[in-house]
């Protein structure tokens, strides 16, 4: 129904004969969770953002000629962004998860030098090149399965040295692959091997040392602390969050995981730009998280997968008003998946979101918990163009067909960066 | 290290450099848990059969010319066996996982019509030739995610017509692909809606009419129902399998899924290739099951999905000799994956299975539930050779790093049907 490019401009794109389905910004303040749905739907545009996206025929009218693709009455939605991920880590830990299926707790794992503490130990002898090359595969993994942004945070290296070479292996990865990586620095993941026995000093290294360079340097917008009694409790994490702030790097927080530990109250007080798991954290919080402008970033997957006590209380956050947000956490201890959708499944039935309200947590709720909710996160006029082009005629399949591949092409800043080829099938 | 091959005999085939993992036949009747785990290994198969497997060296020593594979010391197992799915019907239900996720529970659904009802209406109205398309296309996916043979139910047909008609799509799908199709009759999967007042003439019908002439033009190897007092309860259940068996179609049973329903006991007195499902059978006839040679099929895909209250006691199973089996149950109501892997991590976190014991379980284990032990489910010379190539190196990958797929090659009967391609990456 449309005519033919007469020439080819790669610098724009036309997506028509498509399901369009996306959040759309709030006008109020209030979390809109409302996805517009047209079809047919087009989406126009030039240098990497949208300039025009809603119905074919009103986005088609008088369009200068650019390169069209059809989408093939396919659902259309943004690119997911995945704001909460652990990507720089060297080798599995596949034998945790024996262990824990055997029975051991996550907790247990880690008091005995596994976990987090393993992966440290595993990264300090690694390669630099042999960590950026899986690290790259793993941004092929995101890019399949329909994410366009990911948060991507540091805290395998847990020495200044370890750090940088962690968040400079991430600022090599983004140059070089279409997957956009917002850095995270989180030297407060774990007490270090070497510090066990002198805690306070590895506090004081964090602050007076890394988040010096780390900022300096430009390496991280933000820095992260794993706060929880058993790692850096509320006053440690509350003291690390406010150097972190003065040097520039905005709070975000793991808080609340495995028990109430402060964690939410310290993302508060510091108007953190994100807290996350929040699983047991008291909901009578949850009015003050929205007053002070947190996003709430929920982890089903590592509920799921260290098969947790509890799944946070998403439906009393989004009644109170709150712009919930999911991701991954991806992680080789505690959430081994790069695939958003999966993670969209847990949160239909284990955080009761419907469809409709997992795709907004995944998308322009995320890029809110990046504080990129006005560039990406939704297919509006003057937003970056990151689309996916799914195998399916509406959001609720997304979830509803799970561990299973949807994604049928990916499109970063107006370009087609992947699509499912046809694998040799005999 | 091997010398190229000098002619090509696709006849023959040698995958070497690869880490064999696989379960082995047992030897005194009890369940072989332990599997064989080789590197570097090797093997090698005529005419769709495997001549010899192990050792690389031993296995390399004398061969003749040969077409060979480099496995690239990746993970080899068995093609995975599912040996629980539904796959004819023509739309989806996603509508019922936005229902169930607000709170109506499966069989409220069901109750109202919805359920499987609303696939026979659905699947009663759908051209032949657009539900075989449909077909095809998850045989692409279930091969893709490492299944080289399913066992495919019918019952969305419940008329003699229909039914004929998905048991005849199974054939002409089973002509066509590479996924090996063992067809089961499942007339009694609900009492349709034309009989809802009726239910007795429903029975006599599926008795009278439709196990004859299944039986008579060999469309199905086994016969199954539905027992749970709501659906078929278990004297019912009995009679219209002890017709099937008196016809030559082997009986198989969904039992116990939602309540104790009988279906473990009628399984056990008519010597059933398997009883699936499972969740609230009672421990005290796990004994029984086994001196009857049942094998028991779990679902744990099913019970993610409908948030069953319960899973079943795979532990006290394998405790009790049962040679435990697991498939998808992939079906457009309660599992909507054809991801054996994803059932291996639900097997893993949900019935504490180790992942050896899932992989066993999803092979040679599920070839048992098919009464086809003696010809699949494991590498072992004389079966046919039906294998995966993982990109892993441990058979702990495959349910550890979750929901995203691991398949590098598929080979089923000594060739190589599929193979991850190079998907379009810009």
């Amino acid at each position: 129904m449309i005519a033919k490019a007469i020439t080819t401009n790669t610098e724009s794109l036309l997506i028509y004969n498509a399901r369009l389905a996306t959040p759309v910004a709030s006008t109020d303040g209030a979390p809109n969770w409302q996805l517009s749905e047209i079809f047919p739907a087009a989406l126009y545009c030039e240098n990497g953002h949208i300039v025009r996206v809603g119905k074919e025929q009103e986005v088609v009218e008088g369009l200068p000629a650019c390169e069209q693709l059809d989408a093939g009455k396919r659902l259309l939605t943004p690119g997911l962004v995945d704001c909460h991920t652990h990507p720089v880590f060297f080798n599995l830990r596949a034998h945790e998860f024996v262990q824990r299926v055997q029975g051991k707790t996550y907790k247990e794992i880690s008091a005995a030098g596994g976990g987090i503490r393993y992966s440290v130990r595993d990264l300090r002898q690694a390669d630099t090149d042999a960590v950026l090359s899986r690290v790259m595969r793993r941004l092929d993994t995101f890019l399949e399965y329909g994410t366009t942004t990911i948060e991507a945070k540091s805290g395998y290296g847990l020495s200044l040295e370890h750090e940088l070479m962690s968040l400079e292996i991430l600022q090599q990865a983004a140059a070089r692959h279409a997957v956009e990586i917002v850095p995270t620095f989180l030297g407060a993941h774990e007490v270090p091997d070497e510090f066990r026995e002198r805690r306070y000093d590895y506090i004081d290294l964090v602050i007076h040392e890394m988040i010096p360079v780390v900022a300096q340097r430009q390496l991280a917008q933000f820095a992260d602390v794993f706060c929880e009694d058993h790692v850096f409790n509320a006053a440690e994490s509350r003291r690390i969050l406010h150097a972190a702030l003065a040097a520039g790097l905005r709070p975000k927080i793991h808080a609340d995981q495995l028990t109430a530990s402060g964690g939410a109250e310290v993302a508060i007080e510091l108007g953190a730009v994100s807290a996350d798991h929040l699983e047991f954290t008291p909901p009578a919080l949850f009015d003050r998280l929205r007053k002070s402008g947190v996003v709430p970033v929920l982890l089903p997957g590592a509920d799921f997968f260290i098969r947790a006590a509890k799944y946070a209380e998403a439906r009393a956050m989004i009644a109170a008003g709150l712009p919930v947000a999911i991701a991954t956490d991806f992680n080789p201890g505690t959430c081994m998946t790069e695939s958003l959708p999966m993670i969209m499944t847990l949160a239909c039935l284990q955080l009761r979101m419907t469809p409709a309200e997992a795709l907004t947590t995944a998308t322009l709720h995320a890029a809110h918990a990046l504080a990129m909710g006005n560039r990406i996160g939704s297919l509006e006029v003057g937003k970056q163009a990151d689309a996916v082009i799914w195998d399916a005629e509406s959001v609720e399949e997304i979830p509803y067909h799970f561990a299973v591949n949807r994604v049928q092409q990916m499109i970063k800043k107006g370009r087609v960066v992947w699509r499912r080829g046809l694998d040799k099938m005999n």
